[in-house]
């Protein structure tokens, strides 16, 4: 097929214009439509942009990542199971819905072991693609048909080979079971027990009492067949060798009903993510065949003696447990596909709003024209595509990682170092989009109210974002110890932990802590560079006096653990924060640099610009005066506030069509508030006109007019 | 009734140990349970505290405030249609519901106009104790039996009087139709029109288009006979006199169908408030009685002449909105409802739900022991308070006026300045919340995510806050726009605008602007009197710099519809949140200075001062700097830091007792998280197990296993 695109590229590629040379990709309408070709409010805007969204849709994503998130979502666009509906469904038909639509999708393998192989780093785009539509879908196949199975494979041996051959023709479902109802961040308190019995060559596993049940288990509430359970070990001898996972048989698998010794159950309605049935599960002496444990860390022989190659057990949890780590690299990119969504939304909207105007006119201006609004909107703007920089950044070094690994090359360094990178880039991902989300729920005034709107289901779905995976908050410390410890060997040390580049720049920390604000000038401060110093100074700072502080506490005598809970507040936290939002900070600068320029380059320069002095604003003035970075009379706070000031008009101007360049296509956005043709009033009509029983009389009316319900009371 | 109490207080009176004489009231158990009786994991927190809760609970709101809320809270517990559930009801069992709710609360008169014109300020607190029931029940009552009376009686005649009495037999129900499709905030543009036809003495109602439909009214989607709206008034000579408000019959009182003219339907799904009916309505051609329109501030005679004592039409709509101020005082107080339950129920389960302990040992200490928890709770425990009694004296500041406004005294200056307040107070306290809610819900880990723990629901409840009732980002430009305003008379035009007293420190600006940061010792710099210092400091920097600002845009020329907007980022919006901030901090520093020396006194000292210190910590570091109020070298941003740090571990002793006097019953708690005895786990499985369908298999279980329903693509 030669496209009318393509054909101009060969007439100008004869002519010698290599600089308009189209790329073929740009004939595809479905992932280039004619946007500029739409009548409505946001026509002024496109028209008015400086560069050309195609290419920058390009710069953000590559092509083969578009053509997978358009295979994907023209599959569900054509297929009336993935019809959308505004109403909130009884809780048993999301979860109906969502079982079918995940099946629906396992079976067409857009994804599979083959394109993993070839682009590991697109797996990430892949679920991307699914929580756009609906998070519901994307969570329970990844827990069946990914994490399942992946776990058994990194952790089993051989001898759960069948059941990830089940798995892959969707013969069996799979979860993950971790939390219980009384521990979740402390794994190592769990209490399900598992116990090995010579003579039936079983594991007999139990559970105390209620607070010791499995639970938050997704597909665990009504659709799984398994789950991989960790347990306490104890051998016949009667010890006990910590935590480690099974694969426990939880229902059968034709007729869906729990085995005897199984009492499993739904933990009920959540905030949101209700298609997804999370269960709780408790063990009445439960026997599952010797051959169910995940051996690989540690194995139990036919004599009932424990063998593992790791001495230590913390050493050995932590290795099973490791399956872990992929997810939060995931929910990088799932923050990044919410805050996509909402700002998306709620800029759209911002440009078609009208609202007051100059006095005795009748003008009205689209609210985004206000400078109060554009603040509101721009720092967010540029904040989600510092989230999708960074989400793709670490979705690809673990990706690559990953497939070194099973090379045999040995990672433990970068693996050390993605661990505290993606402990620190996963809360702030989530939490920035938290307050994107936010932000756009609010801007958009009483229609952002509207269920319709989305914006309060992509807040109640993210929420979940801070929560699993880690704990935000328990996270963050992973960061922070691992810059404090690398820390106390030394500032050099950091050139030998980061294969990846995030801390590299520490082991110059001894310069950089004597470096001091040099910027009068507000167009120089604002250049990137220049605030990549200004994060780096706040990094060594933050990092130095935590340090500092973490002595201090040594030095008075207090345990390791006090310690570490003892130097949160005001200096861990700041630091591993600081720490996430220089990585954010520095992968989006990099991106920029690695570009030619152009006009899309120039933009993204500004967004990422607005991005970092505002994030210092609104986080680190106090420590730059506090540190003495900054010089007495110095105003860096208003030499940063007037950076911010004169961008907002420029990016104004660019705001829609950088939404453009991220948004998915309508079907997917699904909200009468920012569809791309801006005609809010029409999208809202049709939506309320249609919903049922919008004009019908309730059929309870008569207890409006007619009271026999009403009891008086004798109080 | 001799109670025991009173009995005792006898004994002590005549004995003289007036220090121990315990209120009759606390005889009162459903209002002062035995707390420190209940077995679980809170009782360790309670044996701890300084103080008396009791006596907190009184210091907070005062005897009939309580007894009032108890009156409707037991009134409802006994009553079988208040149960409650944890399961999202379908959208009309929602309405249906709370419909019914409303005629029963209604029929109590709980709260009705005898017992308004004793204790105005109360009506805050009827208003509260329905809400934190359920907000649907309240804010269905309060417009329809309300704010629809009200707004009649105040800009009606005796012409709409009938109407009124009707109202208050629950023969019709109300409702206010302000905003339209496309405009909100700026009421002016609105395009509804009220035309007056001599001949048949009728106005006529029409609505131009879509966009111009009466939107979001609650109660009109199903539900209302009658409601006020606003539309553009034209007399027979084509003369447009703005906006006016009439009283529209909408439905049929006993069929509840719609009169023909009337296309009014329902909203739909929002993101909560699902029980109130918001709606929408266009009208065609559809007359009403001349006697209907609301004639206070403007009237048309039978000559179609239009008469009115405002000559300016924006003074005449000023007065005839003027019915909206009451609600931003009523959103302080519904804002504080929510705060308190939201903190009520982290804190609860911060002091119950263990995780980690020291090393090698199997002790596990409540969350709260550890300081980041302790500084995610306490500043928002400390925040509920100061919103709590800022919303209190709001309401009582609100009540007294309004009483005064009857018995005809001018409140001019007062109105003015309450108009400012409110317009400040209402966002402040409605963003305050907004965060104290989301850190609750993250801080309670993964069961806060559950639906039934409630915090998702509160989130989504308030906010709704930070929109209705005027946006917040656009009413806040009220409070500085009094500001700047004042500010131009000179400082000492401060004295003679503030009859309450919120700016009334302004008058000695030029002395404020002068004053220094003059402590080095945190004990010293964290004293109430100092940090009012330098909230005072605060906002007078903030005016003066917004001032300067506003006068050099004059000067270069813009218009005054340009200066209002380009200075708002960093200058306007900064000021007003200032204000705001001053506001709660002071109205709290003086509750706590009308104490006597006493351990209650001397907890809220320490909450205040965490409240402040944090305030500033958090927004301000950066203006103390900026506006040279810190010497270089002083390091003031460590110094409060270390102050909160010392409060921190105090406080937590006093947290679960500090919840205990502003907390409601357990039946309107209502989250297993959050009950009064702490033992999450019992109340957990308690819904968990008894919520239908737990250990069912769901009915579409053949979906898993054989899988019919797919259909391969082709594409
Ligand atoms: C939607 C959803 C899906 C989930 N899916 C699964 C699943 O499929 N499988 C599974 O096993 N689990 C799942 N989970 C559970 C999830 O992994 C846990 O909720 C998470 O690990 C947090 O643990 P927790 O809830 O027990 O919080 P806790 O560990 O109890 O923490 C509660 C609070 O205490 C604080 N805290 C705890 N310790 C400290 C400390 N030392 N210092 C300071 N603060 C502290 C935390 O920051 C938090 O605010 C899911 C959860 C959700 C919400
Ligand atoms: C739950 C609920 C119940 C309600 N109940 C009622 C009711 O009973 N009766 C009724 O009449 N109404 C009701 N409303 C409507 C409510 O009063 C309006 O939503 C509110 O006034 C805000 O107006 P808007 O939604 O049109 O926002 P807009 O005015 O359109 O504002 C949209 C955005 O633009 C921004 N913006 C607008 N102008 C400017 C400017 N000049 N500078 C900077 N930014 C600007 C705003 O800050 C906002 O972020 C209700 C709303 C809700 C959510």
């Amino acid at each position: 097929m030669t496209s009318m695109v393509a054909g101009i590229n060969q007439i100008i590629k004869k002519n010698g214009l290599p600089k308009q040379v189209l790329p073929e990709i740009f004939s595809r309408k479905d992932i280039f439509p004619d946007l500029h070709l739409l009548d409505g409010p946001l026509k002024v805007y496109r028209s008015q942009s400086s560069f050309d969204w195609r290419k920058l849709r390009l710069i953000v994503e590559d092509e083969e990542s578009w053509k997978l998130r358009y295979k994907v979502w023209n599959f569900m666009e054509n297929n009336p199971l993935f019809f959308r509906s505004h109403e909130t469904l009884p809780l048993d038909v999301q979860r109906h819905q969502a079982t079918k639509r995940v099946y629906t999708l396992y079976n067409e393998k857009f994804y599979g072991l083959e394109e993993y192989m070839e682009r590991p780093d697109l797996s990430g785009k892949y679920s991307s693609a699914m929580i756009s539509y609906d998070p519901n879908v994307s969570v329970k196949l990844s827990l069946a048909f990914g994490m399942f199975p992946n776990t058994i494979r990194t952790l089993g041996s051989d001898r759960t080979l069948d059941i990830v051959n089940e798995n892959l023709n969707a013969e069996n479902a799979g979860s993950f079971a971790l939390t219980e109802i009384a521990h979740g961040s402390n794994a190592r308190g769990m209490r399900t027990t598992a116990t090995f019995e010579k003579e039936t060559k079983t594991f007999v596993l139990n559970t105390p009492d209620f607070e010791a049940a499995k639970c938050w288990v997704g597909n665990l509430g009504k659709t799984c067949t398994h789950a991989i359970v960790y347990a306490q070990l104890y051998t016949p001898d009667g010890k006990c060798h910590g935590l480690n996972a099974f694969v426990v048989p939880i229902r059968d698998k034709k007729t869906l009903l729990a085995f005897p010794g199984v009492v499993v159950g739904d933990l009920g309605e959540k905030i949101a993510l209700n298609g997804v049935d999370n269960g709780f599960v408790l063990f009445n002496n439960y026997k599952i065949p010797k051959d169910y444990m995940l051996s690989k860390t540690g194995d139990v022989d036919d004599a009932g003696n424990f063998i593992s190659q790791f001495k230590d057990p913390k050493k050995r949890m932590g290795k099973s447990l490791g399956a872990l780590s992929g997810g939060r690299v995931g929910i990088c990119e799932i923050a990044s596909t919410y805050g996509v969504k909402a700002i998306t939304i709620a800029t759209r909207y911002a440009a078609a709003r009208q609202q007051f105007g100059p006095e005795d006119s009748n003008v009205e201006y689209p609210v985004i024209e206000y400078q109060a609004q554009q603040y509101r909107m721009l720092p967010h703007l540029a904040a989600v595509y510092a989230v999708q920089f960074f989400s793709t950044f670490i979705g690809k070094i673990y990706g690559d990682m990953t497939m070194k690994l099973l090379m045999g090359e040995d990672m433990a360094t970068a693996g050390m170092e993605i661990h505290a990178l993606s402990s620190v880039g996963k809360p702030i991902c989530a939490w920035t989009v938290r307050d994107v989300i936010q932000e756009c729920r609010e801007a958009c005034g009483g229609h952002g109210y509207l269920k319709c709107a989305r914006l309060g289901d992509l807040r109640n779905e993210n929420d979940a974002n801070c929560t699993y995976e880690g704990e935000n908050n328990i996270l963050i410390q992973q960061g922070s110890n691992f810059l404090i410890n690398t820390r106390a060997k030394g500032w050099s040390a950091f050139g030998e932990v980061s294969p990846l580049g995030s801390v590299d720049f520490l082991k110059n920390g001894e310069e950089i802590k004597k470096l001091k604000w040099s910027w009068t000038q507000t167009n120089v401060a604002m250049k990137p560079e220049n605030l990549l110093t200004i994060f780096n100074w706040i990094c060594v700072h933050l990092l130095e006096r935590t340090y500092d502080k973490v002595k201090q506490l040594q030095a008075s005598g207090q345990s390791q653990f006090d310690i570490r809970n003892n130097s949160q507040v005001f200096y861990a936290i700041n630091l591993a924060k600081a720490y996430g939002h220089r990585s954010l900070f520095e992968v989006f600068y990099q991106k920029v640099q690695s570009l030619t320029p152009s006009p899309e380059r120039d933009v993204l320069s500004k967004l990422l610009s607005l991005y970092g002095a505002n994030v210092i604003v609104n986080n680190y003035i106090g420590t730059l005066y506090e540190g003495s970075f900054v010089e007495m009379g110095l105003n860096v706070c208003e030499i940063l506030q007037s950076g911010i000031l004169g961008i907002l008009p420029i990016l104004k101007l660019e705001a829609v069509t950088l939404v453009d360049a991220i948004a998915p296509p309508d079907f997917i956005i699904n909200s009468p508030l920012g569809m791309s043709d801006g005609r809010i009033y029409d999208h809202l009509k049709s939506v309320i006109y249609q919903t049922p029983g919008t004009f019908e009389r309730p059929e309870w009316w008569k207890d409006i007019s007619y009271r026999d319900y009403i009891v008086k009371s004798n109080l």
